[in-house]
């Protein structure tokens, strides 16, 4: 029930996902529903993006242990992500981006499990390139960054369908990681050597 | 009534939106809303998404025609862009990106909308980059790599609830942008030497 729900919200939004729909897709009865979720939609939804939280946080730790540099992550990890968008043509991608942005007005619960999400990836990212080498502020900095271009590239896809912005955000976030790897660490701006 | 339109969309979105909201916060009688448009709240949807490209559109001018150097011009626009946020309390913001990311997949009119939207947007940062002396492919990808930045960090300050992802996009984008003017046209990752 909390896959389904969270494959719903990332397609079109908390507004438009009806217990219902959410019921007939999962095929899951409906008392189970209530017994598990006696908030209704709001608790499911809250629930479903700290169960997504959960798992792309996971997919990220696999993706920063399984490459030696933290560019070769980040690049596999926005790829993989615009495959993914790509094979479900265009539908799917991101729950927390697309319930962020159409609920986070009008449920704090909502807003705080979106936030919850973003920081918890944030904190990946930056430990994950901190460990690489990069010094703290870069670190933290490029993480944002990378998570805004990464939540960005979504919404360019979804509206052109096709993943040329997750092309252009991959080169460009291993470009710039890249270059804090090796950049001396007293620094603010040193020259590029590669 | 699509100035009402577009401020609804962007805060909740297509689904949540329902005409009589739009009548009611606009003022404008329900008989020139059937007159005007007769398709109903899609139509009147892609007309609001239309006039925002258009208004958005003419922002991105003044900026870019009012800076000297293009950096200069990003940082100032996405400065700008967070702190129309903040003044909203973290409710409004873009209507291309909440009604791309919950309504694409369902209506090929707002999806083409919310497509010609970034499409006209990016064409209008690559040549302001172009015109301040960037190579061609390196305008066209900062372009795309500005745009997807600054609506992830739209995403991240909803869900936040602070401007902090404008701060480091507006600081990234400016960086990236201000090594691409200043370095050299045939190398094509050359040493920066700012």
């Amino acid at each position: 029930m909390l896959r389904t729900t969270a494959q719903l919200l990332q397609r079109q939004g908390f507004h438009a996902t009806g217990l219902k729909q959410i019921l007939d897709e999962s095929g899951a009865p409906r008392g189970s529903l209530y017994f598990h979720f006696p908030g209704g939609k709001e608790q499911l939804a809250v629930e479903a993006l700290h169960e997504t939280t959960a798992r792309i946080g996971r997919a990220i730790e696999r993706t920063l242990s399984g490459h030696k540099r933290p560019q070769d992550a980040v690049r596999a990890f926005v790829h993989g992500y615009g495959e993914v968008l790509r094979r479900s043509n265009f539908v799917e991608g991101c729950p927390v981006a697309t319930v962020t942005l159409d609920s986070a007005a009008a449920s704090e619960p909502i807003r705080a499990a979106c936030s919850a999400a973003y920081t918890h990836w944030h904190g990946q990212l930056r430990d994950g390139f901190v460990a690489a080498g990069l010094r703290s502020n870069r670190a933290d900095e490029l993480a944002t960054f990378a998570l805004a271009a990464v939540e960005g590239a979504l919404i360019l896809s979804r509206a052109h369908h096709d993943t040329h912005a997750f092309d252009v955000v991959a080169d460009q976030l291993a470009a710039l990681i890249h270059a804090a790897v090796d950049s001396p660490r007293p620094a603010r701006r040193g020259p590029r050597r590669h």
